[in-house]
């Protein structure tokens, strides 16, 4: 029954567990059950890398801003007196406290609620109550976090350097974004789901449409071809294969046509900023995540000329993943909690005049996402429960796996760094 | 006040807790609170001995399968498609995942929710989806796990060499289970509690009667003077233990009419699979565990003549105890699920042609060991709480409590092997 | 960002991070995060020091008991037969089970719940069912509690030598605390609220009225100026300041012309039972934490001939806070749970004749405190939440938060003590 090698894995320290990693096979159990790489996983990855947390949309005015937390960060994210994005840590210098509790807020400062040390949106300490007359208010702004926006999505990062790479990133992705105008735009919707599993598997579920026969309601539109090629793909899936090849000829026609960068690039583990992009067709009416693949909001992102857009879906490592079709744009957030918890975050874009009722019905909107985050995050939770046996061990990626196990490629090699430093 | 050597107890390793067990005396502290001893528990004990987990007839035809979690591990029981019964990890041979999240079901193969992969009730994997022309399914079958049924219990080893005396100990118990002909039974009921204390304290608990004055209900036919002689019964048990003799003398008498063995075995610390079996007289109308002591079904289990049999009762180190009467049968599985967290499942058997309503009602069935069930709950929760104090110090056992520390004595022995290996 | 800095602190061993501490700052984070300071505190201060646990009107009468649990041990208070109070700690000398499980109770003996082992209100084991010829019950009473009631307070000592000032503090507060003779009282309430945050931040927030903003149902009696002085006291309090010295000069009057005890003593961290007394006035009618400052109850605790007689206000350290008022009085008890969550048990007193509806609205007597408690637990978990950022640091107390910093020192000595020993 082999649970001696598993034994020894269970007691193996973290440098064995990363050194041993086997190509082409799922990580040993450990990575997603202990809490020492838990807290590894928070210091090489989370406290290292660019994070997407928000969008511009959230925080359009100067005050707006938004907090989120990453493991056991807390960062406000706020629209400064100049419309800048600016980040910082949601900890009083005073003693501690959390300074915003709620999650979103509109105020000229950021005043702590408890006991109202009050810092400007450039994050200097303006005000503190009762202080001696020597006390130096400039000693005592709040702790900065490096903030960017890319088209519109907002992405913080909490390391002295951040990874140096993120500009060319942005710089190419950017070209695909910009068209849909996220950072004008409307936020109809957002959710907060709770997955009773480690990020990585939440990620890693993500990376394949392997396991897409759990998505009817997504399989209408979406073709559950992703990740295979003219070589690999399954009889069963043959013909969808063909609706997809006649689909995708007449989107390239389209993206020419409207002057829509769509190629593939897909860089999922050969930087620091693993990515991949790519603008693709959607089945049935190929506008958007509906029943019947029509649009869901009347008005379309950008004002572009035509509905039938297919999906520019957009993969970042290590925490997101976003799609953007004509009527509509979801953005994705995976924020660890535990070990074996993590939160997803959905938020659903809409053009800034579109009115709920009136232009979309919200629950349409949103219903197909919905029910496929909730599928995965079933899926997530099985697959936390069976990696937590000491009788598991990694077993093999199939060839439509390819991009898990670019995600757990990209995602050792962060862990070796970090183990080196 | 002493807690200075309580304090040294609670920083002691393992190895010197083990060691210095004093007998005669309750178990120190750690070994009901620490995660370390959790662990060992489940390694030394749960991971290594036969473990009670379900019955025959819940997997009555082949593809019937049933699932249960032992510690970290989680196991399938089907019936293969010879009938035969076979038990493997519930772990995918992909990426880990559960294969089956659902308690019981039934189905022609073992198809895991995730991404297909089906495995025969032989445990063979049969179909993986998308795999490269060189993928070898010979070498992912699903990894097997020991299982025996005795007499329709259903027992699982995860060891690769289950303890070597277990058949010996089937061959002596079987010739008392064998007239109920569980094994066809039906199953009535079954419920799963779970308890605030460790698992050996809801065993402990299990093992004397000394506490029996917390049960009004069972003590309606369960005669409280289990665990006490001749010698030390005492006055107030006196007449209970008169009525005890008379009914006695005549069980035996049936017993010897209608060749049921009877006869104690008591080998509960002297082995590794240890045992406890006896039938015995019930208190009022004798036949089964009942407010007035009668019948709760009209059909007796294995078609016996008569109703009125007491009961047969059977404990098994490490985790279970079985009481059989003339209508029913009820078996007791205890897993563990934390240092302070432990599953009962009890489940209730009956002639396979009774049927509710007519031949018995539900309610009535289950009322005795309900009620005594949550009673014991309540005892092991307030044992659980009062040995977590750092001056708790173990306490002499009771003669009535024999069979708790032969239970103590079976698992320091246990300990005292895994350590040693 | 210089969260290096932090890393370094979070994985300090315990005496490096006390060592370090620094004066005029908050403490670091792991001291309110890590379940090794936890450990240490319940160790080094909890099973140390004199913790304040019930009042005296809890237990009136022989036989009377209540539980009180701190951290992992639990302890029985009870009035003997010839009316002293005993404390026990709440195990079983038999298999370590819980005794008492209810709060409060009356009894002629204590009764563990298990198997009915039965001990005297003085501990000693009266009676144990079933035991053998040569059991000694001598050898198995309870573990005894030091216990010590003062002014009607009733305080525990875990500690086999409790610190060695105690009586010299008793016999300082007392003359403050028997006119209002609480011992003979009636508890009309008594409150448990669970704080999300770790024990110490429950104590120091309740050191400083910096924050007192927040609760304004007690500011309007509660003078905000607590914890400034004539030099530092804010332009916005001056008004208040003014009322403040107009009322303190009456109130002086009205004590020297009944001979209550008023002057401010304050010993916070210059001794081992630290501690702040204090008789001062309250604004608006002065009699009572009220909205209009009005009494809340018709009869006087102590028969006093006036009702208008502000507040006596008592601290000590580690855990408690006192407030007594003509009409009635609140005891404050912090007990922790975990690392992060704490108990505040809160006790209104009144006269031992008052009715209810008659002489006191419930409703009324408990509206402040209880606002105010639970305002109170908003701040502690918000700066629970911000310290586990691992980018916090320690900021600098303003003036009015002098108590707060004795709090710390206390604190950190008696860290330092544990440490030495």
């Amino acid at each position: 029954m082999g649970d001696t090698k598993v034994k020894t894995a269970e007691t193996s320290p973290i440098r064995d567990l990363v050194a041993r990693r086997r190509a082409g096979r799922s990580l040993e159990g450990p990575f997603y059950t202990d809490r020492e790489f838990f807290a590894l996983d928070i210091a090489a990855v989370f406290a290292r890398q660019w994070i997407f947390v928000a969008v511009d949309a959230e925080v359009p005015e100067p005050g707006d801003h938004t907090t989120v937390d990453i493991g056991p960060y807390s960062v406000i994210v706020v629209r400064d007196d100049e419309e800048n994005l600016r980040a910082f840590h949601n900890v009083c210098r005073h003693r501690g406290s959390r300074i915003l509790t709620e999650g979103r807020g509109a105020s000229g400062n950021l005043v702590c609620g408890y006991h109202k040390w009050t810092y400007g949106t450039d994050g200097a300490l303006r005000y503190a109550p009762s202080q001696p007359a020597d006390f130096d208010r400039g000693c005592f702004g709040l702790k900065t976090v490096h903030v960017r926006s890319v088209g519109g999505l907002v992405f913080v990062c909490l390391a002295d350097e951040p990874p140096a790479d993120f500009a060319e990133v942005a710089a190419r992705i950017e070209p695909y974004l910009l068209p849909h105008r996220l950072r004008g735009a409307k936020v109809a919707a957002r959710t907060d789901l709770v997955e009773d599993g480690n990020w990585k598997l939440v990620m890693e579920n993500n990376r394949e449409c392997y396991h897409c026969d759990g998505h009817p309601e997504l399989l209408r539109t979406f073709f559950p071809t992703y990740g295979y090629t003219e070589e690999n793909v399954p009889t069963a899936l043959r013909p969808a294969h063909e609706r997809y090849l006649r689909a995708d000829a007449e989107m390239r026609g389209t993206y020419e046509r409207l002057g829509l960068p769509y190629a593939l690039i897909e860089e999922l583990d050969s930087r620091a900023t693993g990515f991949r992009i790519q603008r693709d067709a959607l089945d049935l009416a190929g506008e958007s995540f509906t029943t019947d693949g029509r649009a869901a909001c009347h008005r379309r992102l950008g004002d572009l000329p035509t509905p039938r857009l297919g999906h520019l879906a957009l993969h970042l490592q290590p925490n997101s993943w976003f799609h953007v079709v004509g009527d509509h744009a979801i953005t994705f957030s995976v924020l660890p909690l535990a070990p074996d918890r993590t939160l997803l975050r959905t938020t659903w874009l809409v053009h800034p005049d579109a009115t709920e009722d009136e232009d979309y019905d919200l629950a349409t909107l949103v219903k197909i996402w919905t029910a496929t985050n909730e599928q995965d995050a079933r899926l997530v939770a099985r697959a936390q429960q069976g990696i937590s046996s000491p009788v598991y061990e990694p077993g093999p990626y199939a060839p439509t796996e390819y991009q898990v196990e670019a995600f757990c490629n990209w995602y050792i090699t962060r862990l070796r760094e970090a183990l080196r430093r």
